[in-house]
């Protein structure tokens, strides 16, 4: 997808979470061009050292001094951090991917999911932003179908994986898990509830009109890429005991008519959407299937009969990937084929 | 609730499943007035001995003979064993109260929630049937909402336990997360699937229209329960690896205004909901706390500001007792209350 001469000076910001992770291994699955690799992160990180195509890295103190000398920075450090240092990437050269919600609602900053809106992208000033890993992967069915028969109404009910809320949330999945089974008292970290054998209608902070944040952030920011600012959407967004994987129960209404063949045909025509959808044969998307893999899968596709021009379907795909580090490098890519960096050619 | 004198002639089909033993611990709860009590089942619980206020009770063999000199019958053994069987308990002069499918949907029998549509118990001809666990606690608040504004537009998406699928599925709930925490290999029984660390967007078998059995009987329950046959009302049914409880994202659209205020005092007014929305303190209902209890509960509710008269929330309740046996002990309490069975006074 890049050009071989075009090699990268990049930089990870948050390189040891869960998304830090995850941005290397992406990196190298797509062999993206790089020529030099900063790995950035907090105090407790620092002296790390990290595999990445057979090398060995040292992780550094992320600071604002770190961006000297590179081309892209991929960030998943948290929004404070992306706040704080941001700025200074760009004042150093740098194109910041920004995994965290700092900057995704600013009107200056394109919030992108590839293959959905890349068109925004030759707008950026320096910082791009990523959107909620929830939102990610609900915009791809949804602007299929809009470009079908436009979007009316939509609404989501989420069962969102551990892994969302980041790596020690998985630990303690199991910890808890372990602890449930045989019947031990446990105390709670990472996410202040029981979650073992449980889901809570509660992700990210409460907001004064009773929604969580996230909710709103999939609000937001779905109208932000869709570029749909008054469209129809509520969400309520709930954790589920899974490690990896977001399910999304969504009902939309569209503006026309559209069969179900009509549907089908926009979705797998679309890129990065995968139809999943036998149940004649228990066929369908789930979480504990596709985690680790790529696409945005969809299935249990009906038509609401109850409502005109409507239909139920279930979204599933890796938040770890679509929905924060394959997006952000696939942002990267996009950036180098449009032309949209200042490439350091090696 | 029910006086004294009046004591039942009782049987209990199905004795030794999951709703079969919360029958016995809610009868002895409420004091249900028995002058005597029949345990039934299948052939592989015959002799088992089950204790009930304090005296041990045989697991008898449930034949066509078995409701001789039988008042009630409340019935959890599904839909074969109660369609082959029911028509002999009513021949033999009995009232049967059926968990299963089986006449839910037949014009001549009563489908109650008791405290929603307790008037309709008048008209039974013998078979009196309790709806799907995910109707029963779904109807509550949608009744309440419906005497305050009219219902308009229902849509819901269910996280529902394991133990809807009975015993054995929560006895694997168990040894599939041991056996995942242990990273062992492990078969399906219970449900054909991985089910714990995961979500399964399928429960019963599924229709030539796409929607599973569950979806369709949430949809055509409540609206026979509610008395709007021509309710707009969609489902996606989803199982998650919760032993008890099952909870409900609903988005409601009503025939006409109503504040938040309006709601929270109908649902504080109407019996068996308990509301427990305090986003401020992040309390909300939970599966694994309201497991074992009677309530419907409800929280989570707030606009959807997307839509005019429209409201989300997030709707849980122990699927074994309002879904289940604690329904079908309250009709058997109303059938007494209303003096609506052949009462053998002892």
């Amino acid at each position: 997808m890049v050009q071989q001469e075009h090699k990268i000076r990049l930089a990870i910001l948050g390189a040891t979470g869960n998304v830090g992770r995850k941005f290397l291994e992406i990196l190298e699955q797509r062999n993206f061009p790089i020529s030099s690799l900063k790995l950035l992160a907090s105090e407790k990180s620092v002296g790390k050292m990290v595999q990445f195509q057979g090398k060995e890295y040292k992780v550094e103190l992320a600071t604002k001094n770190s961006f000297k000398d590179v081309d892209i920075v991929l960030a998943s450090a948290g929004a404070s951090v992306s706040k704080e240092l941001a700025p200074h990437a760009v004042k150093a050269g740098a194109v910041i991917i920004d995994n965290s919600s700092a900057f995704r609602m600013e009107q200056n900053v394109p919030l992108v999911v590839a293959g959905v809106n890349d068109h925004v992208l030759k707008k950026h000033k320096g910082i791009i932003a990523n959107p909620n890993c929830t939102t990610a992967q609900l915009v791809v069915p949804l602007k299929a179908l809009h470009k079908l028969a436009g979007l009316k109404r939509v609404i989501v009910s989420t069962y969102q994986s551990v892994s969302g809320a980041g790596k020690s949330a998985m630990d303690e999945l199991t910890e808890q898990s372990k602890n449930h089974l045989s019947e031990n008292n446990y105390s709670f970290k990472a996410i202040n509830r029981k979650f073992a054998f449980n889901v809570i209608p509660h992700i990210d902070t409460f907001l004064e009109d009773g929604y969580t944040k996230e909710e709103a952030k999939v609000i937001n920011e779905s109208r932000k890429i869709l570029e749909l600012p008054d469209l129809s959407i509520t969400c309520t967004a709930v954790r589920v005991p899974v490690y990896i994987g977001h399910s999304e129960s969504v009902n939309v209404e569209l503006n026309h008519p559209a069969t179900k063949e009509q549907i089908l045909k926009a979705f797998k025509g679309f890129p990065d959407l995968e139809v999943f959808d036998e149940p004649s044969e228990s066929k369908y998307p789930m979480a504990i299937d596709i985690a680790g893999t790529d696409p945005v899968y969809i299935g249990r596709i009906r038509e609401d009969k109850s409502n005109p021009n409507t239909f139920n379907m279930w979204i599933v795909a890796d938040n770890l990937r679509i929905g924060a580090a394959l997006n952000a490098v696939r942002i990267a890519e996009e950036l180098l084929k449009q032309n949209l960096l200042k490439i350091s050619v090696v």
